[in-house]
């Protein structure tokens, strides 16, 4: 067995509370090494003649990577006290692993050896909102969604669509004009929106905020933002905005004010100066996002900037009862500030969703006190190399996927905010050269994948567009240059993940691929059914084939037809380039 | 190279910022596997030419257990950002590890690739208190160290030290008998008292609060402990409490309100009752400490509860200026809670110390948000198990010794709280079978290594006693009934430690011994000198030699010889059951 491979540390995705009587163990031990692994636990306080009590329960491999082995167990933990330590056996051997190492035997002696999870106190678990798995996101770039009102057009707009997307020029997209295609999108099933910033800013994306507490003008008042988060609650559709505490925009108040007074200026500990005077010119003498010097870092660490930051968060939640802050450069802002944002916003609307933009692996975010989950980039970019690109097969899409599933939190894991493509990234249909039944097939994957999924707007009508601008383009809304066919088929998937609770409330198996499978097949079970997804990129059809010995029934979920079991098992086709989505009940 | 031994994950004990603009950055290999390993880093957003601008810098082995080597590196960031890598050899082959896998080659077009130090932001570094480093503590069980006032005597007082200590005996030591031993810690170096509980309490040890404002009336009043602060001030001595916040006792008020009104106390939500009517007897039907039903287990969560202990535990500070806060089974306590608690502390004094009896791995507590340091008991074990019970030997000493201390971040590292013994512990004599040599060789240990020592009262002259209650006996104050050779020791050697920097603040080498090496020898290094530390078990003596290459002077510490140098080299015996301390000078 090899020791050196077998990792655990509690607290964090190893040891941590699903639930208040309820705690998930993990074990990672080199892959394929060990059979059979048990958890030995007990409360450490229950001894019998100066020997612990303890029970033993079995593991299983939850997921695996290309060099480990996940073992995952849900425990009920009656006194909330666990002490427990691991059996792992391979062929030949068998050892006990504790925190103070391997021992050859169970001791009971004295329970210091073992791992410990001291209390579940409720207050430290972590809790995710419900609703955010029911539902299906739809991502908005205002300026470029549609234009509602011509009044409130920017000064400089262009004609809807008449240029390419570039980094200065403007679309005259508006609140009104989401508001007019709310049913659009109601239509579709989408019933999430995120919006990228709608305060009052500088250029086109409104990253540069010049107000945080106004409206950009360009896309209504606040009055018609109300009537837009009216109109989608009375849908139920909830609203999410993007909050870019990180920097500022040169044009922001407070960063004007140092500017004109420098050392005077009662805002210059608002930002990180280098030196006095201060100059707004390339390079920056103050810390700004990247080198960009018109987006001056905000110093969160003051707390008036805090006690600032921390009003505006909460003001759109209470005057205008938004459901969900994307927080923009979140992995930048300091951990203190994201713990008082979340105390402030959980405590105004307890269920309000809290997403942080960070694309590399964000646990020291994930672990209760700060957000609830983070965009899911590793899935996309996974996605991405597997479907699109064809850079990695199947093996190596199941390890990305499972090494990502495996070092976060259930919890966390639930609300995971799964997207293709977003206004930072070519879009899919761009990146699958095209080619839509790449696209059908990443979707497939996107709406049955445990999170919950977002659509960036357009991308289910076929519009492409590579980096940042080009994928910004200006909707299109003239259904013959839609690609109805795709939308139709969104629509008809997302219509599926709401029927059937597997797709939001379904436990993950992903199964290992064998050698030469080039199809990738996972499973997301509830009580008693469970549903079959395999995705076939190749060229070429696959047949697959499912033990049924304790199935009474198999449907294809896809055309709603009742498959044949033979004895015990079924045997059928995955189309080259194509899905199959398979309901077993018992 | 074996890739499943290889192990770096940001944040908690791997990556974390030192100091403003410096991070400390660890990695994991198996033992004896690289003969290499560099640091590649860099700007996340420092681009020329569609490349990313990297640097390379050698790590170096800071320690090593029976399975892993610990690489470290101490960097300097000045952007405060950090993408990393690292670059791994051994004899045959050299292989890039990122947060995505293993490359062949460092990747520059693409810094995703990479582990993320996003930005240090100064408010979320781990400040720990500069003082407690310079100091040397010395616990008292306030009921057994000196009776100074005989009115203060609790009702059932038996003469001092006429029985051995019971569960339920009482022997009226008191504030005023600490009061007048002052000049005697202050002569025997002492400068930090850490009491275990005050409060009004039932029970002889106190951890069964009655109440959390008052002075238990058997060790006298709030007037007598304010001159006991203001004493121990006056001689730079620093004084901490103990806070029983995880459970009050039976006759806390409101668990008595609970008794006496039931489902209408209005008391009901400060504890975690199972059914009514509560009974106080065993098994309790209500969370307790254990099963002890006296203890009933406070709910911390409840935000009467936690403003109630905020408010004990600002008031103890505000009103007497108490320098530390020992937190009795901190590890049972919530998280949010201990975060409030720290918030709160440090707001009122910064430079407070937190420390938290968790006895196992403690990562969870000690990343800069809840407790400055734990009781090390690990370092006690270890100890013991070394030089008192032989049960291992001088490799498998360093192997958990080294183990331990990579397991926690250097901020924390440097205040930890080691000691040999406790009030929870048998006596360190006792543990060493009577034997004062490996006594005196554990306190060398104790006071050499980084973090803060603690002598528990009476071990300086020689008190016994085994698990409690024996450990708790009467403190010997006639000189004749002394170790007064074993105290002159002791005050020696913190004689000793108060004039070497290195003792406090010098950086640990643990140097790895060869096979069949008998003596632990380890390194504290600061600026131009460092400090050697041989200790030697053995029954025999043991020749060591030093390389002086780059050495001026020699000096043995404990009797200020100089040492001569030959041929660049030192070589010197170290006495069975002795230690030696080496100080190199350039």
């Amino acid at each position: 067995m090899l020791k050196e491979a077998i990792y655990h540390r509690p607290k964090g995705n190893f040891a941590y509370a699903y639930k208040e009587k309820t705690l998930h163990i993990r074990l990672k031990t080199k892959k394929k090494d060990a059979n059979k692994v048990s958890l030995i636990y007990g409360d450490p306080y229950d001894w019998k003649k100066k020997k612990w009590t303890y029970k033993k329960k079995s593991m299983s491999i939850s997921a695996s990577d290309d060099l480990f082995d996940y073992w995952f167990i849900e425990l009920d933990v009656p006194t909330r006290r666990l002490r427990y330590g691991f059996e792992i056996s391979d062929r030949k051997n068998t050892l006990i692993y504790t925190e103070k190492g391997f021992y050859p035997n169970i001791e009971t002696d004295d329970i210091s050896y073992y791992f410990c999870f001291p209390f579940i106190n409720p207050i430290d678990i972590f809790k995710t909102p419900d609703w955010v798995k029911e539902t299906v996101w739809y991502q908005i770039f205002p300026d470029r969604f549609a234009n509602g009102n011509k009044k409130n057009d920017p000064e400089k707009v262009l004609p809807w669509a008449s240029e390419a997307p570039a980094l200065d020029n403007f679309f005259g997209g508006d609140f009104e004009g989401i508001i007019n295609n709310l049913d659009y999108l109601t239509d579709l099933g989408i019933n999430g929106i995120y919006l990228t910033p709608i305060f009052k800013a500088y250029s086109n994306h409104k990253y540069d905020t010049i107000d945080y507490m106004e409206i950009d003008p360009q896309f209504g008042d606040k009055e018609t933002f109300k009537k837009l988060v009216d109109e989608c609650h009375q849908r139920g559709i909830r609203v999410m905005l993007d909050a870019v505490f990180n920097h500022s925009g040169l044009y922001f108040g407070p960063f004007q004010d140092v500017l004109e007074n420098q050392e005077k200026s009662k805002y210059k500990d608002w930002f990180h100066l280098h030196e006095f005077p201060v100059k707004d010119v390339y390079p920056p003498n103050y810390d700004t996002f990247g080198y960009v010097e018109t987006m001056p870092k905000l110093n969160t660490e003051n707390p008036e900037v805090r006690s600032y930051f921390l009003d505006v968060a909460a003001y759109w939640i209470e005057e205008f009862d938004i459901d969900g802050w994307r927080l923009d450069v979140a992995n930048e802002v300091d951990h203190s500030f994201w713990k008082a944002f979340r105390k402030k916003v959980k405590s105004i609307k307890p269920d309000l969703y809290i997403l942080g933009e960070i694309w590399h692996d964000a646990l020291p975010w994930l672990e209760g006190d700060q957000f609830d989950a983070v965009m899911n980039y590793p899935f996309t970019l996974a996605g991405l190399d597997y479907i699109a690109k064809e850079k990695i097969d199947t093996k190596q899409f199941a390890d990305r996927l499972s090494k990502s599933y495996a070092s976060y939190m259930e919890n966390s894991n639930e609300v995971a905010f799964n997207l293709l493509d977003s206004h930072d990234t070519p879009r899919v249909l761009t990146e699958c050269g095209g080619d839509v039944k790449k696209v059908r097939l990443l979707y497939a994957l996107l709406f049955s994948f445990p999170g919950t999924p977002c659509v960036y707007y357009g991308d289910e009508i076929g519009m492409t567009g590579g980096e940042d601008p080009e994928c910004r383009k200006c909707m299109v809304w003239d259904e013959e240059n839609q690609n109805t066919s795709l939308k139709n088929f969104i629509k008809q998937f997302i219509q599926l993940r709401f029927t059937e609770k597997a797709f939001t409330q379904g436990k993950l198996s992903i199964i290992q691929p064998k050698k030469d499978d080039y199809y990738f097949h996972f499973i997301r079970t509830v009580e008693d059914s469970s549903i079959h997804f395999f995705i076939n990129p190749a060229n070429q059809p696959t047949e697959v084939s499912l033990d049924c010995t304790s199935t009474n029934h198999v449907f294809n979920l896809w055309n709603q037809k009742k498959m044949p079991i033979e004895n015990n098992s079924l045997r059928i086709e995955v189309p080259a380039n194509d899905f199959l989505i398979l309901k077993l009940q018992n």
